[in-house]
Formats: C-alpha cells, sequence, structure tokens
C-alpha cells in the first residue's frame, strides 16, 4: 500500500509517518520509484506499536526508539530480552534524586521479596526516588504497607507474565510485554482510582463495615 | 523566615519559589516591609507538597493548582472531599480516545466489581481509554486477566485507605491522599518492574517452575 492508504487505515496523519520514518521508528517502505514507497502489514502493525507507547504509554521518542531496538535486535533467550526491553522502559514520575537511606530500603526490600535482580538495575534505583518523595513530603510509607504494596504487585507480575503464555512468537511476546508493561502502568492507575473511591465509600462514617 | 531561608530548608531554588508563589501554588508570606515577606512553617510543608506533586508526580501546574484548591478548599465530609481532590489528579498515559465498546467494558467491570462510583467519573473514561490502547496495538486484554488485575488493585486500595488510618487532622490526611495517589502510580509501577524481573526469571527455560 502506499503511504496515504497506510495512514488511513492506522489513523496517523501522513506527516507523522513522515516523522517516524525519518526518526528511524517505522522501517522504510520498498521504494517502487524515485518518491514512492510500498508498505505492507509490517509497517502497519509497528504503526500501531509506536502509537501506543507513545500516545498512550507516553513515552518520549528516544525511549520508543531505544525499546524498538531491542525488539528488532537478534536475541539471546526470551527471559534476558524480556529484561533488556522493560530496563529501557522508564517508569513514569521518578525524578527526585534518592538517598542513601532510601536506596538502603529498596534494597532490602528487594531482598527480603527474594526478588534477586542484579544490584544496578535502574527500577531498584527508581523504587528508592519513590520513597524519597513521600519521606520529603512528610509522608514517609511506613514499612507494613511497603511490604503489602509488594504483596499486591507480585501478584500483578504473574498475571503479567500470564498475558504473555498466550502468543508462541518470539516477536509477539516482545511486543506483548512492552506494550503491558506501558499500558499496564496506566491500566494500574485507572484502576486504583476506581477501587479507591469505592474502599472510601465502604470506610465512610454512618456505615458498618 | 526569609525567603533565603526557605530557599535553604526546602532545597527549592528562590526563582522557583518565585514562581510558585506568582502561579498561586504557594500562599504568599506575612509583608515586613514593601518588599520582604516572612514565611513560616506551612510555606516549608506547601513546598514539599508542590515539589513531590510536579517532580516526583510529574503533575503539570494546571493540576497542582486544581489539587491544592481542594486541599484549601471548606471542605464537606472526608469522603466526599478526597473523592474530589482524587479526581482532579490525572492518571499518567491516558490521551487514547475510548470507542463505544471499551467504555461499556469500563461500566461492566465497575457493576461486576461492585464499585458502584458515578458513571461519569473520569476514571472510567480513563480505564476505557487504556482498553482502547491495548485493543488498538493488536494485543487486547483478555476478560480473565482484567479482572485477576482488578483484584489485586483491590488489594492495593486497601493499603491505600490504611496509609490513612495514622493521621486524624483533616488537612493531613487529604495532602496524605494526594501524596499517596500521585507517589503511589509511581511506587507500583517501580515495584513491578522488579517483581516481574523475577517472575520472569521463575519461568525462563530450565527452571522447574
Amino acid at each position: 500500500m502506499r503511504i496515504a492508504e497506510l495512514s488511513e487505515r492506522s489513523g496517523v496523519p501522513v506527516p507523522t509517518i513522515k516523522y517516524y520514518l525519518r526518526e528511524g521508528l517505522l522501517h522504510r517502505g520498498e521504494l517502487t520509484s524515485r518518491n514512492q514507497a510500498r508498505y505492507g502489514e509490517a509497517h502497519l502493525r509497528r504503526l500501531s506499536l509506536v502509537r501506543a507507547l507513545t500516545d498512550v504509554g507516553g513515552l518520549p521518542v528516544a525511549a520508543v526508539r531505544e525499546v524498538l531496538a531491542h525488539v528488532d535486535a537478534p536475541r539471546s533467550s526470551t527471559h534476558n530480552l524480556l529484561g533488556r526491553v522493560l530496563d529501557a522502559i522508564p517508569p513514569a514520575g521518578q525524578d527526585g534524586s534518592p538517598e542513601e537511606e532510601d536506596l538502603a530500603r529498596a534494597q532490602e526490600l528487594v531482598r527480603d521479596r527474594g526478588w534477586n535482580c542484579h544490584p544496578d538495575d535502574p527500577a531498584v534505583e527508581g523504587l528508592a526516588a519513590v520513597l524519597a518523595g513521600y519521606r520529603r513530603t512528610g509522608h514517609p510509607l511506613g514499612e507494613e504497607y511497603l511490604v503489602r504494596y509488594a504483596e499486591a504487585v507480585e501478584q500483578v507480575a504473574r498475571v503479567d507474565l500470564d498475558t504473555l503464555r498466550d502468543t508462541e512468537e518470539l516477536d509477539e511476546i516482545i511486543e506483548g510485554a512492552v506494550v503491558g508493561t506501558v499500558l499496564g502502568d496506566a491500566l494500574l492507575a485507572a484502576l486504583r482510582r476506581l477501587a479507591q473511591s469505592r474502599e472510601s465509600a465502604l470506610r465512610a462514617p454512618g456505615r458498618e463495615n
């Protein structure tokens, strides 16, 4: 198909597609003349992945490029690849710089839960940055609550991995992991707002529970 | 204290403090002369809340202003106020526009879980937008997984509300809810990355589980 049809079928405007081509987020089409290229189903699919990562996931172009590089790279094992891809996805809202006490606490939690990831995993520092945020606002997160959050999230991670079971193709698994990780954060945030309203209503005065 | 001391104790640069004053995110100090004002502990505390919302939570200034307006407004019941405050906090990454089928699915989940929030709750549309994102990338989220995520998040919401039990002051409760909601999304994202690594390693070939 030509770029106009690619635009129509994907819902992505032609100038945006050209921008993605320039930025290397989308593979060039097969040239049919000096100024025209032909695109296929692979382009359509890649476009919808790029769009999910940018529009819904809110990732900057540089992060999208890094994630796609991992998806396209020749791979060793699925597990190693998954780890590299997930490391490239920056969790939102962790700009604060953690101090020694926050890092120590994050590392201790990882050890206690038996999560044994490598010590320089960026997610450990990300966790420490969030703990620093709680502390600096004068609302440090109590140990009991941190552990209960970790337990709930272990349940989330089991679902995350289960969603990948339905696919056999390595490409699909990686793409699913990327989509599920980025969109999953937004999903959990949306579900949490709804569940909070309910839980807050249950505890309002004048009710039994 | 003068603005220089406020800056030193809060770690927020003087120009940033002046910007917050202009934008109405921080109350003006008590004027001691035509060009000088005195600030107190309340300013210090508000500064750290603003910083948490912007730096760690990633909220734009307009959203911070709206959240603070709710915190400062005369209040009816804690539950109602909590609801209004939480509604003002936009969950990240939900720019996609949901279609009818996504909205219907989100509303059905809310009904099935007994979350009975009001039908125009922005979080329902936020949830629908995320479901649309999964669908559009060609990785629609299966019903079984959605329900299991919802169960895990109900556990999260119970912890959320429990963290507010330790405080008696209404002001503190609201501030804690704001901090916990915004930072909590980042916390869950960070914990999820770590728990995913662990879960993925457990399932790698060559292991029993």
